[in-house]
């Protein structure tokens, strides 16, 4: 990534930094899977209709026409036509989407894992793209979703936050309901408005957030006040509970979230302390939770945004009168995939698989080449036979240009030797059970 | 995929299913990175020149716009422009323009293994999607690509095919060199008209194809004969060579591609016997090929079309001066995870990950239960706790309903037992030492 993408919010990585890439992935499926959850996969594309079917939508959609429509015309898509195709912005939506059709075939609660690419025709700037991938976790129940999943999920994405080459990590938790019912209770009656201004506090500061709530919502100063006291609140333990108590405001809708929140950071703290933090700024602007809410930021890197957010919703989805509440969080591999590239928290030991080259003495070898190699893949040692019998030099060369760190001569005689071309120590081998140190096997991800 | 898709040509796969798809890909990322192949992935997108840079399509192809334009218009595409957005129909010729911007960091030959999804607008039937995953190795050189790759690719993919759980496949080799200059020796100079005629050949068959050859390219009726002939030929050893000296033609590039045809089966059958044939009708349609061509059925399931196709192209990558010919295949992997799910060939044991399912006694307990849980997935035992303190019956059932195969259980004085919810067998088990057999860790996929 330290060359520019050819087309603008679209990177692409060279082989040595898609193997780090592979490496969060493999990271991340592993944890989850460790967890219980089940892979899926859903069609990039969802109807436009799907796309705004919890309202209007703040994220850039791409839509789809075929090139060449049936006449031979450049097609374009039908105004408002809810039945045009689009590519989906998030793996959330579409989750529910796939809840909902495929209910009669799932076992509630489900867990599911999706790793895939979505994308936003949005402006790219750093840490922003328009094609990038994301790694899901989420639990849906059919008619009621116990809330210990909310904790749970925030213990799982910790420790897959944890496995990766990056350095430390706050996780904040909020709760809506906390939120809202505190909002209420000071006389403030659109919820969702007063979320909305919150949201830009760290974007535009506290005084401009006060103007907002008193100029589009004419809270009071004093209202204006306690809201900006409320999402004040940072604490690395249970202790926002005193605190919001301090503020002095009853509600039952705050109380339920005061509750639920204080569950969540009591067992996040102990499973990952200093990694998780009640924050009562955390919004999520338009998104649909409507209770627990999750962000993430890399410690001295918070300007990156949230590498990993998400919430409850006990609304998304829905079959008559069947509900399908769930909690989720995601996280943006491709936004931390460059970090980690960008400033060298880990690098790949070598670009290629390969550990063996197996040289050829003569353009004759080459099939008793391949014998060696197959028996050398049978142990999972990944081999390659060179394409020609060049000299020597010239074939050791090929191997050290990539990082392989063996190559192996066979004599006329068929006698067999091993050159390790680091040290260039070159011993007798059998082709049957010689194995490279485990070091050596694979491409390690070296952390700094 | 018993069930239908909601959106035709997008299939979605069950999470029983998504394991089945999972064990091919994974399968087919060993393989080749075995065989020394590196991974990387381009974007989906590709501009509509790029696309059409080597001259007319015959994918149809899904062009991009943004929903809302930056005057919030809905956006259509611009007929005819070059830098229109399209979603790619292949990775190939992406691979191509990945290589030509990205030569000066890669070491060549290079060798990459790519598996993404790609898009067709084509009309969904049987075997045919909009949406399909292709995995696809390639070998690219730099100036000359030593034709030994055109063998070596053949070996790695009937290796990678003979690992999946299918039934028998034929590997259908042909060369365009050795099919041109046959065109060419007999007097049929429009050699790309000839190959798109003998193209159609299983489709419309042997009498309609002559008659196009005469209609539309003035053959005689001896020269439709003696391009049929050739078609006619298919040999599972070399003795194709002798076959095509038989019918009297001689022409010097017909020459290099019986000697390279010869070259690649002679390997291929050594390596892969009874899976390989030389099938001189095989032409691969308007493609971008210049030698080796490659096709692949599964026996007994010819009419799902060709499961993996390939070949060397000379002149598909160049910068300035510079050529980069490269040689190889791509896989429909949505197809055949289609069939082997549709004919059951393999099937997953259990739908979920999970080999243990931690139980409540009372809902105080989780926080314990969590901790057993750590200690089961610290050795790689997947592991879930149950969300809520149900009656054991109902937890048990939870696990039975998943095919989780193990119920862990605490009692008050802190005593653990395992029992397999199967037989009903119920021991003493400590979090940190004990395994369940190797067979229960993961899904394991069962073939038929």
């Amino acid at each position: 990534m330290a060359r520019n993408a050819s087309l603008s919010g679209f990177p692409e990585l060279l082989p040595e930094e898609r193997l780090v890439e592979q490496h969060v992935l493999d990271t991340l499926r592993r944890t989850f899977e460790l967890h219980g959850f089940s892979s899926i996969e859903t069609r990039a594309v969802e109807t436009v209709g799907q796309l705004l079917r919890k309202g209007e939508i703040d994220k850039e959609v791409y839509a789809l026409s075929r090139l060449q429509d049936d006449d031979g015309n450049t097609a374009s898509a039908a105004k408002g036509d809810p039945n045009q195709l689009a590519l989906h912005f998030d793996l959330t939506v579409p989750f529910a989407r796939y809840v909902v059709e495929n209910a009669g075939y799932l076992s509630f609660p489900f867990r599911r894992y999706q790793i895939q690419k979505v994308w936003r025709g949005e402006r790219p700037q750093e840490g922003r793209y328009r094609e990038f991938t994301q790694a899901d976790i989420d639990v849906v129940a059919d008619g009621v979703l116990p809330f210990r999943y909310d904790v749970e999920l925030a213990l799982v994405i910790a420790e897959a936050l944890s496995a990766l080459p990056l350095p430390a990590f706050k996780l904040r938790i909020n709760n809506r309901k906390l939120a809202e019912g505190f909002y209420r209770g000071i006389g403030l009656t659109d919820t969702a408005g007063v979320l909305r201004s919150i949201d830009k506090l760290e974007k535009i500061g506290a005084g401009a957030v006060a103007g907002l709530l008193k100029s589009e919502l004419d809270a009071s100063d004093e209202q204006a006040e306690k809201a900006l006291a409320l999402a004040s609140i940072r604490t690395e333990d249970t202790s926002f509970v005193e605190q919001v108590r301090a503020l002095g405001v009853t509600d039952e809708l705050m109380e339920e979230g005061l509750n639920e929140l204080e569950q969540v950071i009591a067992a996040a703290v102990k499973s990952a302390p200093g990694s998780v933090v009640a924050d009562l700024s955390i919004a999520r602007g338009l998104d649909y939770y409507t209770g627990t809410v999750y962000e993430t930021v890399l410690v001295g890197h918070e300007q990156l945004g949230s590498i990993c957010s998400g919430g409850r919703y006990d609304a998304l989805a829905s079959k008559g009168n069947r509900k399908f509440p769930g909690v989720g969080l995601s996280i943006g591999v491709t936004r931390l995939v460059a970090r980690i590239l960008s400033q060298e928290f880990a690098k790949a030991s070598r670009s290629v698989p390969t550990a063996v080259l197996v040289a050829l003495a003569d353009e004759d070898s080459w099939s008793e080449a391949q014998e060696v190699a197959g028996a050398l893949r049978a142990r999972g040692i990944s081999t390659e036979v060179a394409a020609k019998a060049d000299k020597f030099g010239k074939q050791i060369k090929y191997a050290d240009k990539r990082g392989i760190p063996y190559v192996w001569f066979t004599d006329d005689d068929g006698a067999h030797q091993v050159k390790d071309i680091r040290s260039g120590e070159q011993v007798a081998a059998d082709p049957g059970t010689w194995m490279p140190p485990a070091e050596d096997l694979k491409p390690a991800i070296v952390v700094a």
